[in-house]
């Protein structure tokens, strides 16, 4: 029997109980949002005892299918005000699954605020162990101890910044080498297990009793297929664009397309590009040797492998992993086209407990601000390092872009219901903004990654600069999203899965395999838009309204170089894509 | 011909029209609201040039009606984001009346942001007059210059505060000595203003036509009235308890009734309310001597004169004024029991341009997140010389009480739509409550006065703890106030309005007269919930909602000491208040 643990940090139990049948079809984000919407209260003030903080794996993770090993976290958002969810590729999901612990709920806090506790979750249940000797301490000191405590385990934990109530903290999971670079890193859910106290979690599936899985067969055949089907994708494939250069392959294409935000969103066009593309960082990695790599994975039964462990120039591992959305954030967006420069600062975010996103469109306005140049990777990590000491200056970044923006009187700054965009420029590619704007999570491009098919082509092409279509392809992409993220694959398997049906039949079967069910593509849709629906009611009841559905100002007004398009989507045509 | 005035700062230019028919009859908050409701994108940025600055005296202002002397200031707020009209007793607004302008709009912003400008009025007309000398000065030295450029003028003016866009600055005016020091304060309006690009307005009304009465008569017979009342009622009458304490003989008023808001609203009295009583005040200006005054007027036609003049221990001019809402904010609330660190701050906040209450609230917050000690008044002024100067720390503390909270993750932080509460505490007074959670200016105790009935029993007593009927005293208390607010008299006139029915026929006859009206008290209401719901559907277009008409989380959850009541008007009685 699947069960559902829950840990009191104001009582400092944990109890376990029988998964709720009502719960029984669902896992990861299906399943972290219908929790988050049923036990908190949607005005409940984020960094209070009555938010939660929700963990849930995947359908199938933990089991044999490919690319399934995601952990996905639910609260209220410190950041946004309204539901987040933001999820990550860690063993830390595959050994929680594998206990039989389908969902994790974290309520209340600590009644004494010096005090930091871990819980522990092993075969035998959970429990809080003290551990205040690790407060005020960052990710790489907190997981270097975690090392030393629990070696056989995978962990989760926040940092300092965590621990401070700072929104851009994420929760950190333990790669497959045990490093801390696994993040749900969105909205700033670190900030709120933080401030409950709970340091970390630590999980060890030892003589666990694995999933439960109804349809062995079933579940076999399906996740062969999906194998398969990612097997010959060019884009998941060995040797692949993934595989080969990581998802910074896409700095080059961005930029070509004029859709690469930089330099705090005020041209789509970075001269520097080359110098920072996944091509320049598998040449990096070819060159300096040693310990770096590409073809990197988060997570043992991960096919694609995108990930990479960057190099110093002696061949000493600095960083991993230099994803394209950091790449983005802490290079173009900052006009920075030194890749050492950019590590150092991934790095500095994975100690610091920090999502690279916000940190990187709030350094972006705080350049604005005139806080450094436009170009200053040096000087740009003195002020990421503002936020792990705490400073004063630290508390405004460490509260995102869009607090930043207001400390100092910026109006151009790039954020949806107050949640920092990611590396596509809506006014160069609109359906991506279509996301941006409507997806309950804030700008969100992993909500409805449109750019597969207005980039990349995949599920057929269509035309990043036209707004027309792009309702729609928003509103597909969204719901067949909030399915696989219920799923427990990784969103990039969402290539061969659009492209290849028989890769779609592959995860709908696995699905089925485990959990007994006779899902088709309709169940996707309809699991899909109950998600999202579950996920609006919760935002409407926190406050956000039709008008958190919307560009920020200056994207309205001013036209974005080269293509010189304003944000052009009305306000009706935003109003219609999440209205089912 | 009554006239309209556009100032905008994009182009340089000044218009003057005719004032338009469907204005005719409005005045103050009436027309400012109003134009604010038709002019102004609800989703623009605060700080941007899309939003604007209007200003309109009261319908009576610049006649011989007593205490009539109000100025409106509206505009979008860069603190609770929705719609903002603040109001100041001043000489300007006389002066603007009596130059027949009924309304003028402040629109655009400068293109080159290192540029100043005055708008200087009088009888020929409008013209911008390049001030930048002035960009960066706080209050006191702009006017000390206004005083030498434009002795015969009234004056308004920003601060540096202002400038920096900091969400604290109120828009300042002069007082009938032409001290800095009569505040359009709450809701940042100044920021708007100094963003625009626009460092002041100075007006002379010499050889102007003086304001247009249709019916002389009526108007002199209803001041007559008003007077009459006003000279009658114990509140408002001369040596009467305004006249002689100042505002601030509420302190222990408040006190005793376990109300006045004490250590960042964590219990309702202050052991040192004593010491910073209105009496006190009294008793100060009477043992010092020299410039100290109680019974001071902030515009010539004040018959109330309920403000004062702090004087320093050799008898100089300290202040003016020490008002209840800046003596609790900057006392009781900060748990600071000296009148002489608190006369320091309240001079500090008119230097630099401040809402006193939102100063307190913030400076409260602070204290909680453990930047000072409560008691601790020295270590309080160098926080706000913090504002003054514009430091990083300024900066957080210039944004507000809710954004000072969210940096240093206070969850305790005493604001509704993001403006700070004032001097009256929600959970002993539970009319207030209502207006605090509903009214469209966040929380405001002069949008709806319940303090009249619960603790002064004017217009009959009501019980402040009890929760029956404070929907319909906070809803009529809001209608009335509306129209009040429009007529240009001052709010402290509703004492004798309400207890003495000739007081408020003076009132609507006065403006009967003006306007050649036959305005009943059914008109009071109907204009009053006009203009309520004009605001109000500005916020709900602005994003608000009902999620917005609630007290803190931590306001349901902390009983207040003595009474150990928690804030207990439910949601759908919120949600009653302003459902006409």
């Amino acid at each position: 029997m699947s069960k559902l643990m829950r840990v009191n940090l104001s009582t400092l139990t944990v109890t376990t109980q029988d998964l709720p049948a009502e719960y029984a079809e669902m896992g990861g984000r299906w399943l972290t949002s219908t929790i988050v919407a049923r036990e908190v209260d949607p005005t409940c003030h984020p960094l209070g005892p009555n938010n939660k903080v929700v963990f849930a794996p995947g359908i199938v993770t933990g089991t044999t299918a490919p690319c399934s090993g995601r952990i996905s976290v639910g609260g209220k958002s410190p950041l946004t005000m309204g539901i987040k969810e933001a999820n990550a590729g860690t063993p830390f999901s595959q050994k929680l699954a594998r206990l039989g612990i389908r969902a994790l709920v974290v309520e209340g806090e600590v009644t004494d605020r010096s005090k930091r506790y871990v819980l522990e979750i092993d075969k035998d249940g959970g429990r809080l162990v003290e551990a205040s000797d690790l407060a005020g301490k960052h990710m790489e000191e907190t997981f270097a101890e975690f090392g030393k405590r629990y070696p056989g385990h995978a962990w989760c934990g926040v940092s300092a910044a965590g621990e401070a109530g700072l929104p851009l903290a994420g929760v950190c999971f333990s790669d497959a080498e045990k490093r801390p670079s696994r993040y749900a890193g969105r909205g700033g859910l670190g900030a709120v297990m933080g401030r409950k106290g709970l340091k970390g979690i630590v999980v060890d599936d030892s003589g666990g009793p694995g999933v439960a899985v109804k349809d062995p067969d079933r579940l076999k055949e399906g996740s062969r297929k999906l194998a398969d089907a990612l097997g010959r994708h060019d884009v998941t494939k060995p040797g692949g664009a993934l595989n080969s250069f990581g998802t910074a392959v896409l700095i080059n294409i961005l930029n070509e397309a004029g859709g690469l935000p930089t330099r705090n969103f005020s041209s789509g066009v970075f001269e520097g590009a080359q110098k920072i593309s996944g091509e320049a960082i598998a040449e990096a990695v070819a060159e300096r040797g040693g310990k770096g790599m590409v073809g990197h994975r988060c997570h043992d039964g991960c096919v694609i492998q995108c990930s990479n462990v960057y190099p110093r120039p002696d061949g000493e591992e600095h960083v991993s992993c230099v994803e394209y959305e950091s790449d983005w954030a802490l290079g173009a967006n900052l006009g920075v086209d030194d890749l050492d420069d950019i590590a150092e600062m991934v790095r500095l975010c994975n100690d610091y407990g920090l999502d690279t996103i916000e940190a990187g469109v709030t350094l972006g306005v705080a350049m604005e601000a005139g806080l450094a140049d436009f170009g200053d990777g040096k000087r740009a990590i003195t002020l990421l390092q503002e936020i792990g000491r705490l400073t004063t200056l630290g508390r405004i970044l460490g509260n995102g872009a869009a607090f930043t923006g207001r400390a100092f009187g910026v109006t151009r700054v790039p954020a949806v219901k107050g949640q920092g965009m990611p590396a596509y420029e809506p006014r160069a590619v609109k359906g991506i903004g279509a996301t941006y704007m409507t997806s309950p999570m804030g700008a969100d491009h992993t909500a409805g990654y449109t750019i597969a098919s207005e980039i990349l082509g995949v599920g057929g092409k269509t035309d990043p600069l036209a707004t027309e279509g792009k309702v729609e392809l928003s509103r597909n992409f969204q719901t067949t999203t909030a399915w696989i993220d219920a799923s427990g694959f990784c969103l990039f398997t969402a290539f061969a899965l659009i492209d290849i049906p028989s890769g779609f039949e592959g995860a709908l079967e696995a699905c089925n395999g485990v959990l007994g069910t006779r899902w088709t593509m309709d169940d996707v849709t309809r699991i899909g838009s109950e998600i999202l629906k579950t996920e609006a009611e919760f935002n409407r009841k926190a406050g956000l309204s039709a008008a958190d559905d919307r560009p920020p100002e200056f994207m309205r007004l001013e036209k974005l170089p080269p293509h010189g398009h304003v944000y052009d989507l009305s306000d009706d045509e935003l109003d219609e894509v999440l209205n089912f």
